[in-house]
């Protein structure tokens, strides 16, 4: 490994090249923001399939459509990789406190994932609001058991990294079912981590601790959780009622989908840059991750059509199930340690598809001072953030082996208006700024591959 | 005038704060972030004063808000200022194209702001498609009269700037029908000035020249312009109808609203913030300008909220007639001269309501270079450009007299998507985004106030 980049000017001068870098990432960025095919694929995963939970027909349709694009992107080769993924099915659900004083209330609640049901017949039952699991130690089994849970700790719209304040809240809904289970607790109902104050709800995982059967858990929309919460200051004695006719089914298989161009130099080492093909049922998934599924297949159609031939093997790959247990980004790292492939470098696109900020990286020292010095090339884009920092979720088990893991950062501050959330569609997506992080993303592979950062 | 700031960790050391310049700005955005009272006002204009053309009543219902607005936002004095406008109707519009090979398109257009009409009949007549005005000197009379000229020269999409984009192609539709109608054209439809491939149309005022009695003018939705190009390409004898039952009315009075802090030490300089509280008849004009009115109170709000007394007098004024003829700004500047007040600095946004991004000053030379260092301050929030550059139509005659104008930068890319169309809803607004430009202007103002910059 060579950081050549603190001499780029150098570097530039005596080597020659048939377009300079910042030609390249001029005809890059150019492209992107005038051919159409990236809408298409867009408007193909949110539309066509919608809800592309693992295991899904919509999942299924997701895999045969992005192999295909990936091949018309002009991947050398596109496969499929087999991975095990747990299938989970939401069913009907409702929400509604009873209260002998105030009368009835809608609840807008939906299962969060991998939850187990309440049946049809759901669960009735009194109701505690807590902000935080200390609050349950200091009420304790007695005031809890038998009761719902109901966490309203919001997420702290002060912190100006969005990610931070989704990170302070989302503990209630991760662990938020066997910290109250502990205590006896028939279910838990979650305020959605969200900044947004609409009537959306906001799922996502829950995880029950080892050996914990585990209890219903749903999560809340912001609206009806500031509802509920005003009820119980007028009426601690409500009662709520929960159905979540949710169930855990067998495991079964589904597909990362891998397109792949052939490297001109090097092509034993390999550059990935991926998404997630999956999504939560409820929604279109567009900017989580419909949005990094098209700039990853956008990568491979802008190198080829801008003629750049990288001297390493370059990967598109969907990840598929990184929302319930993340099983396609360990496979993809089991393979490659298995047939002992070199993995230079990965980059996850999961965080939307709004303008693009900058990068992180894990790299440290030196190379971390070289990747800086490329923040020059994105000068005349307004991209201007490369720091050190995490790369994504799919791309972690690489990450173990060795491999420097890269994030895509654009500009977060709306991103969870849709995370998770019925409302994260196409058209919450502008085409002009997702094309702007292809670009981005595309120069940055290209840059990192040219000067072997 | 004094340029402090080159060494602002010496005034840190020497001044002593109740708060630090940082914890002021902390305590801004943090207000800015939770408190909801924009997110009121802004759903207020886009909901209640939909439509808000100068000399309308949802103008008038518009300038009786924000003046209550800015009252309980903490201003000192509120006030009204008479401004003359002028009156346009649109009426009855639509287009189509028949061709006796393809049958009949349904064209989605729509008057420009004081196009003169075509009457009830509407004008029906061949169709002349260019890209430019010197395509209409080849063509020439012969080919022109009695025609209707349809410019449809795109936005150029692969411009990173897109206001820079948006200049490169609205001159069609500000200039295009005095320019046809010189090679005595009958009417002229102009492709939408954005950057956007959807059916909106985007409206927006032509000019007429001097001595010119005009032809009407319509604008047309970028799928429409597609449609019709590729419909001529395919029978170039078709015809287009097209009525548009707009008109002129006599002008009218409408007010500019303005909201004042008197300062603290320099009560007789002014420093103005500002945006356009009219917008086009067909949109909320949530972006353009609604959002920059509600960023004018919240700086009203936030300094008293935050207990920064300003050392000079401080407005938010909500200025009458951008979008028409700008003569709420005209008006400000007359009055400001005529009462011989010392106007130190005009902040304007009108750029739409997304994240911010930083300012831009008419300063030149020590004073532009202090500013520059204010950068420091904005870090924290990933604010990061300070530039030399414009202000704002609605503080240009301010600028005229010598005081400073500032322009507010948020990232514009999916700006044009909404300006001046239906599409400009506050569904568009994200209100994170929004607040956080709240926050940087005071803070801004503050800063600007606090070092004499």
């Amino acid at each position: 490994m060579k950081f050549f980049l603190v001499a780029v000017s150098l570097l530039l001068s005596v080597f020659s090249f048939a377009q300079t870098p910042d030609e390249v990432l001029r005809s890059i960025f150019s492209d992107a923001l005038t051919d159409r095919s990236a809408e298409e694929n867009l408007r193909y995963l949110c539309k066509e399939t919608k809800g592309r939970l693992p295991g899904s027909e919509a999942a299924a349709r997701a895999v045969e459509y992005t192999a295909r694009a990936l091949r018309e992107a002009g991947a050398d080769t596109v496969w499929l990789q087999e991975v095990r993924v747990p299938r989970w099915e939401r069913g009907r659900e409702s929400g509604k406190a009873i209260s002998s004083v105030l009368g009835e209330l809608k609840l807008n609640v939906g299962a969060l994932g991998l939850s187990v049901g309440t049946g049809t017949d759901g669960i009735t039952a009194g109701i505690v609001e807590v902000n935080s699991f200390e609050e349950l130690e200091k009420i304790g089994r007695e005031g809890l058991e038998g009761r719902i849970v109901f966490y309203n700790r919001p997420v702290d719209n002060t912190l100006l990294n969005s990610f931070a304040g989704y990170s302070g809240a989302v503990n209630q809904r991760i662990s938020g079912a066997s910290e109250a289970a502990a205590y006896g607790a028939a279910a838990v109902i979650v305020r959605s981590p969200t900044h947004a104050e609409h009537d959306y709800f906001h799922t996502g995982v829950v995880r029950y601790y080892e050996g914990d059967h585990g209890i219903p858990a749903v999560v809340i929309s912001p609206v009806s959780a500031d509802q509920l919460s005003d009820w119980l200051d007028r009426d601690p004695d409500l009662s709520v009622e929960i159905i979540s006719d949710c169930r855990n089914l067998p495991d079964t298989f589904s597909y990362n989908v891998i397109g792949e161009i052939r490297g001109s130099e090097l092509p034993d080492e390999y550059i990935t840059v991926g998404g997630h093909l999956d999504s939560w049922d409820i929604t279109e998934g567009a900017h989580d991750d419909a949005g990094g599924c098209v700039q990853s297949i956008e990568m491979i159609r802008l190198l080829r059509n801008n003629s750049v031939r990288p001297r390493r093997s370059v990967r598109a790959v969907m990840f598929m199930n990184e929302e319930m247990t993340s099983t396609g980004g360990k496979v993809y790292a089991l393979e490659a340690e298995k047939n002992g492939e070199k993995h230079y470098a990965a980059l996850e696109s999961d965080r939307g598809v709004t303008s693009p900020v900058g990068f992180t990286f894990s790299a440290t020292g030196e190379r971390l001072a070289a990747l800086k010095e490329l923040e020059q090339f994105f000068r005349p884009y307004n991209i201007y953030y490369f720091e050190r920092g995490g790369g994504g979720s799919d791309i972690a088990p690489l990450g173990a082996l060795g491999t420097m893991q890269i994030g895509y950062i654009p500009d977060t501050q709306r991103y969870f208006w849709y995370h998770h959330s019925a409302n994260d569609t196409f058209e919450q997506v502008n085409l002009r700024e997702m094309q702007l992080g292809s670009a981005a993303i595309t120069s940055l592979i290209y840059l990192v591959d040219l000067f072997d950062l």
